[in-house]
């Protein structure tokens, strides 16, 4: 899939799975939803943690900034399969104007956003590479 | 989720996503067809690679063996949202009564591959662990 094709359709995926690392560099895999920026992916945790430990996720990006993110289509007709996926370096972003670019991007795609926005720590990737492919050759 | 309902639902489901991680410890992500057994997860390439250089998701697992597995459900209502994770230990299999094991359930599982069985090498993931969680909290 070219590029800007590939990107296209990550943007408007609803949802993701990133892939991290934990420190003994075991993979750990979660789904969640995002926004895209031209060089970032954003993602945030809905609510602060006030008793609960921080999530497995954050724990990992601090030990191993290195992330994968993946948007997939499945479709009983596998001539219709796609997939896009995102190599990248991850950071937690607490507060501050990336944060809240971060949290704009996601109330912006989400409607489930607007009302509730995110009061979290925030995933910010930066892209490093977007690879696509989709079985019907296309784009 | 109780482990049952997270097993039925992860079994059911018609796609996942692999997270591997290269010989540099970088992780990467695909998606793919699967067949669930008890202590297993099958999958498979489609097609022995004749010219073509071996998949990256194989060199990952011969690299590194730790895989983890992940099948997710979106929908735009939020309490609706659910996810299961597995945790294992990955091999390859290109032949022998584990190879025909991983074929007859990923063959049995989607008649996409009846007629056109998958002759490549088979991955099969031992599990260590499951994971699950629904939004709804039920099950």
């Amino acid at each position: 899939m070219n590029p800007s094709e590939s990107r296209r359709r990550l943007a408007s995926s609803r949802v993701a799975r990133l892939a991290t690392l934990d420190a003994a560099g075991r993979p750990h895999l979660v789904p969640l939803v995002f926004a895209m920026g031209p060089d970032h992916i954003y993602s945030a945790v809905d609510h602060k943690p006030k008793r609960t430990p921080l999530l497995k996720r954050m724990r990992n990006i601090a030990a191993n900034p290195r992330v994968a993110l993946l948007a997939d289509h499945y479709d009983d007709d596998w001539s219709r399969l796609w997939w896009v996926r995102v190599d990248g370096t991850a950071e937690i972003i607490e507060t501050g104007p990336k944060w809240e670019r971060a949290i704009a991007a996601l109330v912006d795609k989400y409607p489930q956003y607007r009302g509730h926005p995110p009061d979290g720590a925030a995933i910010v990737i930066t892209i490093e590479r977007v690879a696509g492919w989709a079985a019907d050759g296309r784009a």
